[in-house]
């Protein structure tokens, strides 16, 4: 059993080093990351320039490459040309910061994943409920693992992928996991309007993630409530009912 | 109306230019792109360094801004913070090259109507089926005029966007407007290995576009087939036949 390991948040981030310890739990593991924080770059291809990858050791063992491109390039050329053996399964995180809901669309970890699947490979996206870097990765370690475990036997329909979201919180008040779905949480999205010495503005991102509905079994609501979300993503993007509705419009040009 | 137009292949690319002139048919328009070329960057959002706003001008006349960012940045900081009046719509193109079939999922161009969507206007995405910098523009604007003047009435529901992509071919070949579905093509990766001057490996990003299923009503073969393919997307991912079986699987930690 080979696992592929990645993320976004770079090779060098506590979350991959959490994710593949317990992936070795598992079976062989070779990470192949950004060789950078990546956060926010969504399913980015590397299409005009090329890639590097860059041998990277710790405690003087090779664990995998460095790459200077985003997550879905990792993956990609982790299995059209940097490995010699096809993996068995792709598992991506474990992400500071949580990917529910509309997160999940800007997420590398997510697309991580998605490019996975598309390649035919079981995968999965893994994040922690917290965006500070020295959070106890271990109980999302300990789903990872478990998740993991059984991700080939569950037999996920190609092209689905599972994203799971795990509580920032104790052990003591864990629920355990929870099968969900993508939520209806938003970014009420401002910029922080500053100005440079020379009196011209630049803009900070900056927003507030806000439940627009709490859908049943949506995945932001279960982590607040200390459940590990398991959602299943495909990324079929058609609206059917939509695409019923318009085709009966008869629209010409 | 005020018409918001963006696209990923950057300000100065002919495609913008063709859709900005169309867009002028309907209502105003303001300009708000990337700086630079954007191609496949997903739906990316810059987080970790500041966007800048310039004035852009053409034949003396501000037309909007140039964005050291991503098409989604474009759309985020243009709605949130650089426009005084919000947008009617958000027209995203015309992009050089389809963004069918899986396309849409790497497509910048496709991210930036679906953040328009997300902030709650009536947004639509416009792509050409070439490459071909040069390539003539007219029928993809006509197309992109025909549609958008009936967007903002379609009644659209929130989070849907309709990605319009057209063929490259003469009128007289064109079958006019198709309601379609994301089709099933994919891309067959390769990385074609160079060595650089020291002998060091890097990785170009290669591929061809192939039909894995040949669906009815599919973007892709739709425009193949000389038709401007219409689709209704949107970002509700969850896969709900497969959360349903693993939620009776009553996984455990």
């Amino acid at each position: 059993m080979l696992i592929l390991v990645t993320n976004d948040d770079g090779i060098d981030s506590p979350g991959i080093q959490a994710l593949a310890q317990a992936m070795h739990r598992i079976g062989d593991v070779i990470v192949v990351a950004p060789d950078r924080q990546q956060s926010a770059v969504g399913h980015a291809l590397t299409v005009s320039s090329p890639l590097r990858a860059t041998p990277f050791y710790r405690e003087g063992s090779m664990i995998g490459y460095a790459i200077n491109g985003t997550p879905a390039d990792c993956v990609k050329l982790a299995v059209s040309t940097l490995l010699e053996q096809r993996p068995d399964m792709v598992v991506s995180g474990i992400n500071h910061g949580s990917n529910t809901s509309v997160n999940a669309i800007y997420s590398g970890t997510v697309s991580a994943a998605t490019e996975g699947t598309l390649m035919g490979i079981p995968s999965m996206a893994v994040s922690l409920d917290s965006f500070n870097p020295s959070s106890d990765m271990s109980l999302a370690a300990d789903v990872a693992f478990s998740v993991a475990s059984r991700l080939c036997d569950l037999g996920l329909p190609g092209g689905t992928l599972l994203n799971v979201n795990v509580p920032n919180i104790n052990r003591a008040d864990f629920k355990g996991l929870r099968v969900t779905r993508q939520g209806r949480s938003v970014w009420n999205d401002n910029y922080d309007v500053r100005k440079d010495p020379q009196g011209q503005p630049y803009y900070w991102l900056t927003g507030d993630f806000v439940t627009v509905e709490a859908l049943p079994d949506a995945d932001d609501l279960a982590v607040k409530d200390g459940w590990a979300a398991i959602t299943p993503l495909h990324y079929e993007l058609t609206n059917y009912d939509e695409f019923e509705r318009l085709k009966s419009l008869d629209l010409i040009l």
